[in-house]
């Protein structure tokens, strides 16, 4: 079965905000046995929504509409169908008193804008939006399945868990689509593509795809095939994947969304081990980054954000005179700073990291883009120069994933 | 002008990727002076493409095309413009050198399969990639323009700024796009609309455009004109704003791309005061949001993040007979805590947040998104408790929004 993703509304075209819905409405659909043929963009602007509308309906089956619901003038999505389907807008009670519990709810009353949230047009089932005032919409003409949405991510993951792909699940006999994403680290894609060139050979393209996803700290192999056996699909993929991890294993991290600080994470709840960060010029992301992941209190302690040399003596110890005669950004820093987080968290690991992020507080001899990174663990400290040398924010992201890839490396090798 | 965006790969439609270079190139374009049309992504499939190209060519001048030039397999786009033009792939001798060059600075030899990069098709013009091995492809059939890129961002951006803009910059006489953005907060999008209805009613749409764009924080208003006189669509725009104004002037808090932490750090590098923070359930997630302000360091001291009991007795002072009587999620810890931030940083401004993010960790008297804030500034503390709610990532961000807003106010009422 092949759908296609409608995304309305001029913040998108202009780029005031970026798509994240298509990419979670693909990842649902394709666990559900959808592919998505083609994601689309258009304009708040009736002859193109219904042009999108009729391009997407001769190439796909199910056409999902997302944006252009909300209760103001700018919003034609509603309208627009109509007019696609040839309908008029009707009263629903149901919508109605689903959108006055939600502002009792609030402890507010229903104004008269937000009552046209509960016309909808003749033709559709309403899909309960538990989140908001907009319903969803499904909608079916020979054979065909629309279904709209609001563009507001959390309204519209809503509908589409509770309602969109129960509903679907139930009306088709879906097929399996299996992905295997492999992570590596520490080898480009064009070097990698030589070195598997035979074992990508042996897939055949039709049995099993292949695609490279080069991002700046790691290349993803992504094997994709479908058919209506799921057990036949794992077992063919599983084949496939012993044999690529015999050529490659030195560079292979982990597979499908595993991040740096998961995989460290399990590592040392496993060994009842405490982490913890003395941060500087990566200002509380690698503290960020590991917070993100739910239960890390297990092992993690803390964070120290010394953002200038008096932080960095009161909170971690470090000396005046490593600071003056080094400066803050050094291997001596970053040693003293490694092992203040160690003493003051007393904690089994840290990490400590300090260095340029730019764009202004380089100099010849440490350009922007210079980082060092120390790694304390075992008893042992690592310490490791960088030079990233990119925009701030990606000097910022990438320091934290070289510094989590250092204690990783550290804590399985010990 | 209208442009019109098309993004190759398979990664996007499976939802592995979010595309975020079709917003960056679309607010490039805008500044430019051309109009997005319509962003499309389609698959690693010939036929798909080819279509793609075909129907975006009918809508558009300018067709703006990412991805799928990498030196593996599963990049095609390269040959299939060949094919949709009818012409052949050469060896370019200009782009060899640069690839060459390229791999002579990270030390390493061409591979037989770089080697293939500098193969492009006959019609183009090739774009020079500082940031990689595959060239930008320029075409001209028919007077419409096709400009190929590789879908690594900064590769992407980088071919953006030297090579394409410039180029259409000298080969066009564009118009002028304007648009004016100003940020709402504490009100929500339906109230607004009633709230400033004349107003809107008075912008003529033909004139002005008005869109509505509500994030769960704030509500952005977004003016939007063209024309050939950039002083007169300025002056239209003003006048505007200031009426719009009088009318939300309580809930209007920063235009255009205005963020919390930048107002915040304008306002303390004005007064030459420090910041500090205690961060527990925001895990580091303010601290990344201060410091990825370039300059932060004229104002921003530091953070301690203390995820668990001993760090906020060890590095905050907050009392162990505190914590057992009223949990760390409680008025009285941060209270304590933000009290600390600003003793052992010695710093003018200090917040503190402490909270249930969740998934799990909540009880009945504390559900998960419970979070107290404590803001110190100025000699007055205020600590105020919300209740949030949503997923673990959600409820990190907008404790971080809310925390540095009540920073914000107290700031300008100080």
């Amino acid at each position: 079965m092949q759908a296609e993703i409608i995304t309305i509304g001029d913040e998108i075209l202009i780029g005031q905000i970026v798509d994240t819905n298509s990419a979670w409405m693909a990842q649902e659909l394709n666990k559900a046995g959808i592919f998505v043929k083609q994601i689309t963009s258009v304009s708040d602007d009736r002859t193109h929504i219904l042009a999108a509308l009729e391009e997407a309906r001769n190439r796909a089956d199910l056409i999902l509409i997302t944006g252009g619901l909300g209760p103001t003038r700018d919003d034609i999505t509603k309208k627009t169908l109509c007019d696609y389907f040839g309908v008029k807008l009707i009263f629903n009670e149901t919508v109605y008193a689903h959108v006055e519990q939600l502002f009792a709810r609030f402890g507010k009353t229903v104004t008269p804008v937000n009552r046209l949230q509960a016309e909808i047009p003749e033709n559709c089932i309403p899909l309960q939006n538990a989140k908001g005032t907009a319903p969803g919409m499904w909608f079916e003409q020979d054979k065909k399945i629309f279904i709209s949405m609001p563009g507001v991510p959390f309204e519209m993951k809503s509908i589409m868990e509770h309602e969109v792909l129960p509903r679907l699940k139930t009306a088709f006999k879906l097929p399996h689509i299996l992905h295997r994403t492999i992570l590596t680290q520490g080898i480009g894609e064009s070097a990698l593509a030589g070195r598997i060139s035979e074992w990508e050979d042996s897939l055949g393209p039709e049995n099993i795809k292949l695609a490279y996803l080069p991002s700046p700290n790691m290349v993803k192999l992504r094997m994709t095939t479908s058919g209506p056996d799921l057990l036949d699909l794992e077992n063919r993929v599983k084949e496939r994947e012993e044999k690529l991890r015999l050529l490659i294993s030195e560079y292979i991290f982990g597979s499908e969304d595993d991040n740096l600080e998961e995989l460290i994470g399990n590592i040392l709840r496993q060994r009842k081990e405490k982490l913890g960060l003395a941060e500087s010029c990566t200002g509380g992301y690698i503290s960020h980054l590991i917070t993100r992941v739910p239960g890390c209190s297990d092992y993690y302690e803390g964070s120290v954000v010394t953002y200038s040399y008096a932080q960095k003596e009161r909170l971690l110890g470090v000396k005046r005179e490593t600071l003056e005669n080094y400066g803050a950004v050094s291997r001596e820093v970053v040693h003293e700073m490694v092992l203040g987080a160690i003493d003051r968290l007393q904690v089994h690991h840290a990490i400590a990291v300090s260095g340029i992020a730019g764009p202004s507080g380089g100099t010849p001899e440490k350009p922007v883009g210079t980082v060092w990174i120390a790694v304390a663990s075992g008893g042992t400290v690592r310490c490791e120069k960088f030079l990233f040398g990119h925009t701030r924010e990606n000097n910022i992201r990438v320091s934290a994933d070289a510094a989590l890839n250092m204690l990783r490396k550290m804590l399985i090798n010990s």
